[in-house]
């Protein structure tokens, strides 16, 4: 079975999960504190990382545990809008992107794949969220399907159904603006079951496991 | 760094982490009540666990991560005491132990090792846990060790000095007898950061990270 699971989704006490203009100087808009409590460093588990082991670590770390495929919004992989400007652009990350699979990125400006060594391939797709899922499922072969964000992205998955696992983290600061992680999501709650833990450092985690269908 | 880690360590709330006799009907003596909140399947990641992502799930599947090699005490390894009977004996895991890597178990009784297709190798050494642990880090590769139990060994490196990490796991019941995990071993807590979470099935995990010495 491949599940679709979202992970380390970082939301503010009051709802926002990123700032509202995103740059080549600021990838997640104005909401950088956000992340100040985020350690990347475990995403692909908690070995060879010179750091205590603790709660907030190890529930980072599941990101890469039997990850197939990632499908992304485009502003995760770039600031531009519109069509492509040529201008080289490659993502975030330069010469290795963490991801380490295939990655679909939701565009409605296609454009030929690229591809680097360490495993890493973006598809640039014009796509529904079903249909982006089919893709990426098919790319997995038989791990899960990763929807790495951003919020937006996200949300239209989860108003449509489609996610069986989703690892929320609540940090403790207040930011007054920036894009809504849960606009026009009434009940989307009502079909998980949520555990939720605080860590030492203050954050709260939450795990939504999609309950059963029956 | 290579860290000596310790996981999934088990104790009751009477401070017991395995019963009294072991024998080959039980390998953990009458302590099988002990292990009744713990999910083996996930020891190497919670990919591929058709099974919701919980907390609980997300701790214990630490136990792979970064690890190159394990020391095991003589009764996580099998029953018998003494010299080896010669009854054939590989483990209480069949062809394929989950391990995937040299495993150093100490015995008085040294004997030839043990070599399976899925990259365990149990090696069998007469030596004290300062040694023990020099052969292990040396196989490891730069990753971390695992001190596997039973909880007698682990004691022994926890009263030399010798543990970085460890994941301690308290379930809510009273056993009344076993071996007593922290039998002499005052102030062995005072080196160590501990940070305590309890998960939505009743456990407490303690996750145990040595100060640095300065």
């Amino acid at each position: 079975m491949t599940r679709t699971r979202v992970h380390n989704l970082i939301v503010s006490l009051d709802g926002f999960s990123a700032g509202e203009y995103v740059t080549l100087e600021k990838p997640i808009g104005d909401a950088q504190r956000l992340f100040g409590f985020f350690d990347g460093r475990v995403i692909h588990g908690i070995g060879g990382v010179d750091a205590p082991v603790t709660v907030d670590r190890s529930l980072f770390a599941l990101w890469g545990q039997g990850i197939g495929a990632e499908i992304m919004g485009r502003k995760k992989f770039g600031p531009q809008t519109g069509a492509w400007p040529g201008d080289g652009w490659q993502g975030w990350w330069g010469d290795e992107p963490p991801f380490g699979t295939p990655v679909f990125v939701l565009t409605h400006h296609p454009r030929p794949a690229l591809e680097f060594a360490n495993g890493t391939t973006f598809h640039f797709i014009d796509a529904t969220p079903q249909e982006a899922l089919r893709l990426a499922t098919q790319a997995a072969g038989g791990l899960d399907v990763r929807l790495g964000g951003g919020p937006s992205s996200v949300r239209q998955f989860l108003q449509a159904g489609l996610v069986d696992f989703l690892h929320l983290v609540v940090v403790p600061i207040t930011l007054g603006r920036g894009v809504r992680l849960f606009e026009d999501c009434e009940g989307v709650s009502d079909h998980y079951d949520i555990e939720t833990v605080t860590s030492a450092s203050g954050l709260t985690h939450q795990l939504w496991n999609r309950r059963s269908q029956s």
